[in-house]
């Protein structure tokens, strides 16, 4: 058994502990949160461990592996720390908003920061991974234009927008990532955005919608449209085309019952509403790799520098829009 | 070109005058209704002459070819009387109400009869006919299943009703053909029906929903489901099942839009209303079937055997119900 | 927690297992199988105590509930001990292939035999839960035809055929179960088969395809279509046809990856293979169903009366498929 | 009847003649082509009068109308040629590849230009308008965000490409109308391009693929993705984001029959393989516009100030390709 703690008992690390508690080889052997109401919560509600001293995580030669999910301004020292003690690391994205630090951070790690995964959940979820394997292997040959289309339900609160970093920081950073996955390196970045969504958003100076066009170091174009705010629920659609044809992943219902009346036919329910129900089983996939990567001693994927060059698009496309033209990334 | 008059100016006589209108090779030459009013609308709308003495028509040297759109009861007199003047022949479907009539009718056309081509338009309807040739081309090895929904948007009025046979013979007989279209001959009815629609049909003595069971010769199965009310439209689907695979026919919507909102997702249009929106392309298909057959001097199909055939199994689907026990049928 | 014994650790006892361990207030307290590497292997894939003695379970007063998912002939006989010895009770179906065992099963527990729960699971897959309430909740107005396709993807040994009861009796029990779900009581019984998958199965006797359509006591017609073999999977549909429209339960896929190339589009993977893959969500809901019912004393459903309602279906099935008559059931 | 000639008998020219044969209040009166042998096969297949002199029909009192559907560089002299001798005029995309020319023109005929219509035929596909009804219509309240995806099956002849315009003006420039029609006035244009598909055309100094962000006066964003290359035929899809949901175009099969078996389900044939296919419906709705347009003396629409405006947009995406940077359009 794979000894896990998890670090930050938010939102996201409450989907990690889950995905630790039904793994079969893992135990969720400690949880912490500075805030004793959230680990004490999180701990008993999965029968495990709880502390709000992070040391108590770090140092206990017990624990194996920990999951950095704590705000993102933490990630950088925690992850640091615990790399520092043995610990195999899966990190939340983004690993920090400022390509500087993030350097940083690689610098002081050495070559161990390569040993860290980052938490780009897309990459396993099932129908993502499975198109991007095919193409891969060559079912539509080369691979040409990439559309990637990513709405999440409602805008986040005020607050949030304040220390995202901004949609392309905190949202397009999985696009970004996704396109990373299909095309391999980018070389270019052209940006657009708009303010339709909300006014707290344009007042905190951010966009709420935007397309971003990627050019791979093949020559292929990767499209992706954002939005904060969609009616229908979480819109996570992709479609891969290339010479040979298309591979297309559709929006996720959660039963396959449609009903057809007399103003209206093949209705099918809303779609999942946001990532938790979305991407329940890429975050247990995601969870999977993990524990594999350490029981068999091998590098986890994606790793630090797969973090890295997301966020270092999400530069480029801010600096695309402020300027208007076409932003070239890579060395 | 091929000179055809349409015999009878009603709602289907219309359909097939427009099928001649715009087939390529073909010409309206004349149309003919005992009602005035009736042929002088249907005349003038297609531009072509139009006549009240059926003569007029049977007796024109220049006429290749009729189509008897009469009300059923004048079917067997106005066929015979077409194909001793040496005419073509399409008439609709059912020949006539009566077995015994239709074998009479046979007997005196003698081998004449084999020429005339029965209308079963929907063996004519692209997507049917593509599944049945892929049937027949074996592409879902050995048939062993066949399952026909077939509702009509709302029921007939009731002086319809009082006249046509009862369901069996004017609804299902389309069924009933489109079944030996894909199994061949039928060696066993099973039927059953109910009254949940319309108290007229009840207190007419006839039922509104049924589910027929074939069997045909190779021993596979054929279920038809049959509705006089469909609250979305015209439901006509088909699925054909084998050891290799299954082969569906789903409805067919107007256009490919679709809407996601709030509370539905992928929300189609409604379905084609009724058959002249739905069969159009297999009423001229059809059309087209009968000109080339002229043309070529080939004998058409369905024929009239084809006709006898499917209003046999209507005969024996009423005996099944009244008796509650299966029928053989078949020499 | 309720703490849970499972008996029998074949397939089936296998899948209540693993709905015992994830389900959060539920305890997997042992196994049981007189086939000690059979027990055994459960119990360590598991972590948990097994056993190969069946009063080790039922005399435990530690144990608050068992799961029934033994061979057939023993379930009768288990329940019974079972009931009797205070614990709740899920027995898989069918409670026994004779319907005049089942009736003394019952006038020996009287009333007790009414808080046992009957493992159809179908009734909690949550598309046709999602369908069944919509109905009821009148969406689709007076329910008037109900078709059930239903298929396995391949089929059973010889040897299982040989003591399954027939295809009636270990297959459609499923679907009767379902028909009775949407229709409540069932009046009548008419029966089709047809052998055209397997000689070893004609051989034994049985039929291995099938048409049987039921009425309900409001006259709703439901028509149940199996078949032993599916070239692509495990075919599990549902349409619920109403005054107000349709409710359509399509087969569920693995993916939403979807492939257009030159010869094909729209291209889906195959669908879950078997019922392991298809109906996990159902297992496990059903499992939470008696879970919450022993935690709130209430009687869990589908009970002991269904179980037996279903049988005599088939009963009623086998009877029709023998004199090809539709057979009345009911009091 | 509205009498019609057509100008131009190659493939397009072909297209509207058989729009005017089919249509039920107009005539085709006359086909021009200035090759003998394309102009008298035209008028044959159509039983209609040809001619090699384009005056035959200019100066004929007896035609009403023309559709100028002859290769681009003559489409400035011929349509100011049909407009002084009173005709109406359709005229085939693009009005002229010389925005200044176009202009000219303009200039020349004065208000008389506001009269002639211009062939954007997609405006008429059924789906896609609509779908812009009901975006006009509020159904997904205001429009934030289009997705207008389209390719051609296979590149045209090096011969075409070069004096074609190039990929904007000759393919794009359906796009960019389309947006138009949903977005009203575009205010910039962000192009990106690739060469993946085929070397001549990269010889040719052109692209092959292209993604195009536009901006609409609102503040909408529009993505258009072009490839002179799709697999699976041609690929003409549409969606329309805005704050309340969304309405999708998907493409069109030629049938409804879907094929499941061992290794794929729910397969469908190959979309419609290009736009004599894709679009027929468009083009007659398009003819019946115009006809309509001369029977009520209403101003048809798409006018002469939609074909400029589509025109200056490509001129903006081939600078933005150029220039690497977004391009301000509108006065």
């Amino acid at each position: 058994m794979v000894r896990l703690g998890v670090i930050g008992c938010g939102r996201i690390g409450r989907v990690h502990a889950d995905a630790v508690a039904v793994h079969p080889r893992a135990e969720l052997a400690v949880v912490y949160d500075p805030i004793e109401q959230s680990a004490r919560e999180v701990g008993e509600g999965f029968g495990t461990r709880w502390v709000t001293d992070v040391d108590a995580v770090l140092a206990d030669p017990a624990i194996d592996a920990v999951v950095v999910a704590s705000p993102t301004p933490t990630h950088v020292d925690l992850l640091t720390r615990a790399v520092r003690a043995g610990k195999a690391v899966l990190c939340e994205k983004p690993i920090d908003l400022d390509l500087a630090r993030v350097d940083e951070c690689r610098a002081e790690l050495g070559a161990a920061a390569d040993g860290v995964m980052v938490g780009f959940n897309r990459r396993f979820d099932p129908t993502f991974r499975d198109i991007r394997d095919r193409v891969a292997a060559g079912e539509i040959g080369g691979l040409e234009q990439l559309v990637i289309i990513s709405r999440d339900p409602s805008p986040p609160p005020a607050a949030y927008v304040a220390t995202s970093g901004g949609l392309f920081r905190d949202m397009t950073i999985h696009d970004f990532d996704m396109a990373r996955f299909f095309l391999g390196e980018v070389v270019e970045v052209t940006a657009t955005g708009s303010n339709l969504v909300s006014p707290e958003i344009a007042a905190a100076g951010d966009i709420d919608g935007a397309v971003v066009v990627l050019r791979g170091a093949s020559g292929a174009l990767a499209t992706v449209t954002n939005s904060r705010r969609c009616a229908f629920g979480y819109d996570q659609r992709l479609e891969a085309f290339g010479e040979l044809g298309m591979l297309t992943a559709a929006n996720q219902l959660p039963t396959s019952a449609r009903f057809s009346g007399a103003t209206a036919t093949e209705v099918a329910p809303p779609y999942h509403h946001f990532f938790l129900d979305r991407y329940t089983p890429a975050y247990r996939a995601e969870m999977d790799h993990f524990v594999a990567s350490i029981e068999t001693g091998t590098r986890p994927s994606p790793g630090f520098a797969d973090g890295r060059a997301a966020l270092a698009l999400a530069d480029a496309a801010v600096e695309s829009l402020r300027t208007g033209a076409t932003v070239k990334v890579g060395s």
